[in-house]
């Protein structure tokens, strides 16, 4: 069998499962999962064995630093790993909730009905905690999954995904719900993305060229997560305390991430006041200031900001700083040069606190919070699968909901089609 | 300028309209959708010759029949485009309502608001009114919209599209919130549908062949709408004389539709009482039969079914009909078979009703009543932008909620995200 032959079976062979996950009691899905977790904690040695493979390959190539380090699987990151998946186990299971049903003048009751979407496909790199991660959201939500990890990795991956699948198969979970795409072959990919007749979605999960090879060959529909180029912004009615606390929050608490905060536009009535005590705080917690030409007059030891600047995501301890005249100059700035990720307001002016809400376009837009917020875990969805920052399907944070679709369901008593 | 730099123009402008109309206010858009709908009745004679245009084009090819009634624009027809528009301007508006808010332990509340999805492109094929019809939809949702109809009926669109983007103009919606491509030349839409960063939203209508070269060539999200292979199972416990009201209501009310019934399946126990009553009223209202073995010998002038009347959509007066063992074998027959379209249980078996509802997978599910009924204003959404199929964003009919994606709002006191 060829690769395309192969990835066609595997694909087939989830679709099936498929059929019978979504209609999976949420018992035995949870007991799988727990039985998952305990399997993980139990098989540590093999899995730190195997990761160690991954790492004296990396480590031969010559890597090291941040990439050997998020590639490490240590005891701590594997139950780390177990709990997560008893967190999902814990979470309420979508598939089944009724949303609501309302009688129609003909007297039939309509509603939507929660389901799996189907089969998942999911494209990653780098971290072999996605392999546990994205599986047990999966099973969860009633969906069979399809990974396909990187090469980096692929002996932690194996491992792991090889006792997902053999702990699911023990616990009553329809034979392939979990399926493991074995080749480090780049082939694959492209055979997966083919597969539109048996894959539902494709979530890749990693770098921007990752992102950007699976949208521009996939036959299937892809939750994407752009980069974030995310603003604050300080109104002049800002409590310039809270103000402080948020920005040196949303700038440093982890600068590499998407919702960190990369360019800050201040208020013009408010700078010559806020920004100098900022900019010190800022300084020193590392952060090195970009400012433009206003911003450069008025405080030290600044660079002076570039139009590259206003549209880079520096994933660093660097902040763009702009003065704007009023909410209206923020807004525009935002609609201008924003990736439509995650956006804030510091204020205490009611309407423009709403004119913020309504008008800013992004996955997540805050009023008087930090931008790191937008996560998962601290919107309330107890679980993530990245951000999605598409227009359609699901938009900011993807927890289980965004992993179902909705069936019309109609209970009549003899209803037909009149005219 | 050539096609490709034209047809980018279009877009970009669109984009630039999305921003502005997904903030205009509710009684703006409502306002244009009146006046739209005035101005095409008042210029019917205008659109009436305009589509004189089309109609002789079409008959000089040989044309007539079906296309070319469904390709006539009449007064009667103008005033019920216009009474279309008026109707979805009645409808409440869906941008801007706010999904629940909770709070989280750390006192932020976390909701999402209903946000239009920027720019929708319609590539459709014959019926004018489309044109009319999706428009009204986009416009009320705060989208976009690029229309490229077929050529068969360019210079009734063209007419329709002008109406639209004037009056739109001169009542305050942003220009290029209505766009229409006025070349005939197929490449339009392949440059369309290659404006993955100018365009949110694709939604073809019309026949297998154009959706096909839509979702094939897209690389921007598609909202497609298939066939329907669509059964009715009449239960052992079934209410026979509402089976044979629906069963007949489901087949010839309107054959040549995607939710009209294609295959019936009988549950053995009744088949012998219920099939020879059902066979008479279908033959008396002009349906062909074809039988399954069993079928074949219990009722006459029946032809025998293959394997392929199973798999056929047929649009037509024509049902086949399989006697199975129960419940369990129909939802076999329906899952093998079946396009997960509309699907339908005649029953008063309450536990059946609800396996059925849980188990099967369709747009729509229901329980005695008509799977004719899967259509927008039958199930309440007031409006319709056809039937979607597809698993992700929206699944069956499609309203203007179908046409919004949500955005995650926060609001704080000054919270940061911790550890």
């Amino acid at each position: 069998m060829n690769l395309k032959e192969k990835i066609r079976q595997q694909a087939t062979e989830a679709k099936q499962a498929a059929g019978h996950l979504a209609r999976c009691g949420t018992q035995v899905k949870n007991n799988a999962l727990l039985a998952m977790a305990d399997a993980l904690g139990k098989q540590s040695d093999f899995l730190i064995e195997e990761n160690a493979k991954d790492l004296s390959a990396v480590r031969e190539k010559g890597l090291s630093g941040p990439l050997l380090e998020r590639l490490t699987l240590s005891s701590k990151r594997i139950s780390e790993m177990a709990k997560g998946m008893r967190e999902v186990a814990a979470l309420p299971d979508p598939v089944g909730e009724i949303l609501g049903m309302t009688r129609r003048p003909n007297g039939m009751q309509v509603g939507q009905m929660r389901v799996p979407i189907g089969v998942i496909g999911i494209i990653y790199e780098s971290r072999p905690n996605v392999t546990a991660d994205t599986a047990a959201l999966c099973i969860k939500s009633g969906n069979a999954v399809i990974l396909r990890g990187g090469s980096e990795a692929i002996f932690s991956n194996k491992a792991i995904a090889s006792i997902l699948e053999s702990v699911g198969k023990e616990s009553g979970l329809p034979p392939h719900s979990v399926t493991f795409i074995e080749t480090t072959d780049r082939q694959a990919i492209f055979e997966l993305l083919a597969l539109s007749d048996l894959i539902d979605l494709i979530i890749p999960r990693g770098g921007e060229g990752l992102i950007r090879t699976v949208v521009e060959n996939s036959r299937i529909p892809v939750m994407k997560h752009d980069k974030g180029i995310t603003h604050t912004f300080v109104d002049a009615s800002a409590d310039m305390e809270m103000a402080q606390k948020i920005v040196l929050n949303a700038k440093t608490q982890r600068p590499a991430t998407c919702n960190a905060l990369e360019t800050l536009l201040v208020d013009r009535e408010i700078a010559p006041v806020f920004l100098p005590i900022l900019s010190k705080q800022l300084q020193e917690a590392g952060v090195q200031i970009r400012g433009c030409p206003d911003t450069f007059k008025l405080l030290e030891h600044v660079a002076l900001a570039t139009e590259e600047d206003w549209k880079t995501e520096y994933l660093d301890l660097i902040l763009a700083i702009k003065i704007v005249d009023g909410i209206e100059n923020a807004m525009a700035h935002i609609a201008k040069y924003g990736s439509a990720h995650s956006e804030a307001i510091i204020t205490n002016d009611h309407s423009h606190a709403m004119r913020f809400l309504n008008e800013v376009d992004a996955s997540a837009v805050f009023i008087n919070a930090s931008t790191r917020l937008n996560d998962g875990y601290e919107l309330g969805l107890g679980a993530e699968m990245g951000i999605s920052t598409s227009r359609i399907h699901a938009r900011g944070p993807m927890g289980l909901e965004a992993l179902t679709c909705n069936k019309f369901i109609i209970m009549g008593e003899g209803q037909v089609r009149e005219g």
